[in-house]
């Protein structure tokens, strides 16, 4: 299926399968499917099936509300996957095979050419591999798209991959439509509907504090002539604390910067409008419908300065690395010495999936996590001793970012970051407990290179479970 | 300091100046230094040195058995870091600067250009970083090494970064030697030392059950068609299990193999000899002695089949995607859901470091992890309910293999993995255990996208710790 965040997937197919996986349900039959997709999709797609427990499997990223319960609940098998990687293994076979592609498109060119929509996500792929393909064509998205996309068709498998030949942001590498063999195609829809991205709510204080430290931060780096004075490409997360970083970028004073990343949200957006931003490339317009207009009424604007390429491009390891992003995204938790869970709650529960944090944290020039130093009304301190589930190991993090303060984390040994952590990050009702943790840990822990109290590093968790509060 | 295994490292210097630093402390007065290198290094280096308590910090890896118990006991400050990223890091500038390379050679040329030795690792960073350069000519190396080497000179930090132009593991893209400004080499030491590898003790049986499931499952991904028939380019761990699963590679049938991997151990010299490998391309060649003799006896036939490259090069991100390496490591532990455990014993005693094994792991083809199913004499399962240190997160693990047999865990959700693996890897006499974990977590977890205990999750760990042994 088509999309990536709510844009850009089909709308009036998947409601239809919903009603008829019900049916089948009504009458005792089963009926579920495997749904694969670019990341997150709309309420009409994951939304309506998983509500019909239509669902048997779902890759590789979903934030569907309805789907999450059934996914933490056992209904649905989920396998949360780098969006970089997605693409190339379905090629190389290592995941099934493909039997419909239901792709949402802009137009039908004249030659049988497709204009995409809101996001590319995995569409050529999908178009490529299915053995049937249903087009939903949307006339609700803005045929004015048409040329922002660029589809690079230049992928191989090895021992015939080549070097991808990208070496600024905002390079076009591609062509601005799919191929889609006719015969293929078995099925078009109209459809008129909107996506679905939420307007995100203005930053809080706390989203504010971690914008001007990472702010400070990025000065600084300018100032010690380790960053360019218009930064490095900017990747950011998801996330409304993803959001207020950028908005706070609005009040810097850096010459026009540039994004490579895998969605832009709506600061993003505005960082373009005021020109703060030169160019921005990614896989999906994951706009609100505020911003959405904004664009439309920019169009002219803006069209040449938006890039939407495929995943496998937007968050190639091989182009991340090359040209340097400063990587930020948001997490769930970090431990004391910088690794990174942005998934699991407590361990075992999914939020939404790793998406493309791994292919960028990785590969950055900086990588950087960001979270309030406190979540569910205090309750829970996102520094713990030992993270329930890492998805980022300590390799991968140089920064971490709280409302408390920045821990810059470059160079610094197990131990060293520690400190540094409880100190910079932690929220003062936690740090002492943290302290405490690895104090003792410093004295008891069998091996002294990442000091660990086996019996008690997970028990803020437990706590927090049994007790509703990670406070003792 | 340059060094990569326990070859290419400087022999006279670091003993020198451990002796000094003895001295010193004799005397009552403070001297340690930091110690930056390739990987590992041999005794005369990393031994004499932590013996001399002469190393406030180390970076990126070691494997020496002094220094790893001055690490655990907190006496070195430790980095781990993945290799391919300590030379773009110290040119961006954030692990500070470096005052002296100490570098061993096999020779220096008329025009002042240097002959490399056994290892490249970071030489070339080392050299053009440094404020001051010392080389130790060590004519134990055997001069016919030159024109092995291939020292590429287009890296640039960004946003001045090009793609890497390679395409087939033993493309030639640089220069036989290091450039060398002459003004910054303060002094010039001749050695006549060996190299201190071990040669690896032959298969035992464990070792050999692991290389027999692993031949298997590559046999039956080239008549999948899922592989070429002779393979995608072989990427293979340090220490005993690598060596022997190589080993097995001997009695394969596929047509001539390639390398594209960090180091070459004893028996990828002897994949090269009889032909099974057609070339192969590292970072340093980590012989034993009796490999050497091999190396030395059959140069002619081998010199154009081997290339040494910077480790930002046989281990880099954008390479190994391209190439689409087979990358085959050995693990400490992994869990059921498929994260693995390179480094940490019980969480907090290091005993290696991560090395290559993220470059690859995350980059690769097919990622593969091995590990005999017990360890300490069937004291300690390597198949736990929940590592305790990660340095492979479930994504970038696809195949887990043990004595017991091996888990394709590709295209499977955590809960489908744990079923595998346990069934699969961990050996009889834990299985019930683990499976028993397994079924209560199903019932009690928190979610159910990766069920877990966390009271119980390191128990196995505290277990080992109190009572030697993970039995109950
Ligand atoms: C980690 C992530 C969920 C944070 O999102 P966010 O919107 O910035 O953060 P918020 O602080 O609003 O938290 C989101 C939710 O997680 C919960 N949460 C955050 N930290 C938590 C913690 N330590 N323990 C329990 N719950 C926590 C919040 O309570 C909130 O839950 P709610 O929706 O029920 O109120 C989000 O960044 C993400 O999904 N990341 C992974 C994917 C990714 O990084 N993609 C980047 C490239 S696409
Ligand atoms: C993980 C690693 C140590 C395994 O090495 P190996 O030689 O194949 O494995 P062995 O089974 O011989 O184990 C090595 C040691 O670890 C110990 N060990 C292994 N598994 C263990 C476990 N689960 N718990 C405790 N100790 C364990 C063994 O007892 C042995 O200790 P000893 O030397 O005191 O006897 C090694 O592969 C490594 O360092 N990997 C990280 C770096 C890397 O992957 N590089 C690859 C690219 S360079």
């Amino acid at each position: 299926m088509s999309g990536f965040t709510a844009a850009g997937y089909p709308k009036a197919v998947p409601l239809a399968m919903a009603r008829r996986i019900e049916d089948a349900h009504g009458r005792g039959e089963k009926f579920a499917v495997q749904i694969w997709s670019g990341a997150s999709t709309g309420p009409e797609l994951d939304g309506a099936l998983a509500k019909a427990d239509g669902i048997e499997f779902r890759m590789p990223y979903n934030s569907d509300p309805t789907a999450r319960d059934k996914i933490n609940s056992g209904k649905i098998e989920y396998l949360d996957m780098h969006l970089s990687q997605v693409a190339p293994m379905v090629w190389e076979g290592f995941l099934g095979t493909e039997d419909i592609a239901v792709i949402e498109v802009t137009g039908i060119r004249a030659d049988g050419s497709l204009i995409p929509s809101t996001s590319v996500g995995n569409n050529k792929t999908w178009i490529d591999r299915a053995q049937k393909v249903i087009l939903e064509v949307n006339r609700w998205q803005n045929p004015a798209l048409e040329g922002m996309h660029d589809i690079y068709y230049g992928t191989a498998l090895p021992p015939h991959r080549v070097p991808i030949p990208l070496v600024k942001p905002d390079d076009r590498i591609g062509e601005p439509w799919f191929r889609c063999d006719p015969d293929k195609v078995i099925a078009v829809v109209e459809t008129d509907a909107p996506d679905r991205n939420q307007t995100l709510p203005p930053p809080d204080t706390q989203a504010q504090a971690i914008a001007g430290h990472l702010l400070e931060f990025l000065h600084h780096e300018v100032s010690m002539g380790r960053l360019p004075s218009n930064l490095l490409p900017l990747q950011s997360g998801v996330g409304s604390v993803a959001n207020a970083v950028l908005a706070g970028l609005q009040t810097s004073s850096f010459p026009p910067m540039t994004a490579f990343t895998e969605v832009i949200q709506d600061s993003m957006l505005d960082l373009l409008l005021t020109g703060k931003l030169a160019s921005a490339s990614s896989a999906a317009l994951c706009l609100g419908p505020e911003a959405m207009q904004r664009l439309t009424d920019n169009m002219a604007e803006l069209h040449d300065r938006i890039i939407l390429r495929p995943q496998e491009i937007s968050n190639h390891p091989e182009l991340i690395r090359r040209l340097g992003c400063i990587a930020m995204n948001g997490m769930i938790e970090a431990d004391i010495y910088g690794n990174v869970n942005s998934t699991h709650v407590m361990g075992s529960r999914i939020m939404n999936g790793i998406g493309g944090s791994g292919d960028y944290a990785r590969n950055a020039y900086i990588s950087i996590f960001t979270a309030p130093s406190t979540a569910r009304n205090g309750a829970i301190s996102t520094i713990v001793p030992h993270v329930s589930h890492v998805d980022h190991i300590t390799q991968d993090v140089q920064v971490l970012v709280t409302d408390q303060g920045l821990a810059d984390m470059r160079g610094l040994s197990p131990k060293r970051r520690a400190s540094l952590v409880i100190e910079n990050c932690a929220h003062p009702d936690f740090r002492p407990l943290l302290k405490d943790y690895f104090d003792r840990a410093l004295r008891e822990s069998y091996g002294l290179q990442t000091p660990t109290l086996l019996s008690e590093a997970l028990s803020w968790h437990q706590r927090f479970i049994d007790s509703g509060s990670m406070h003792v």
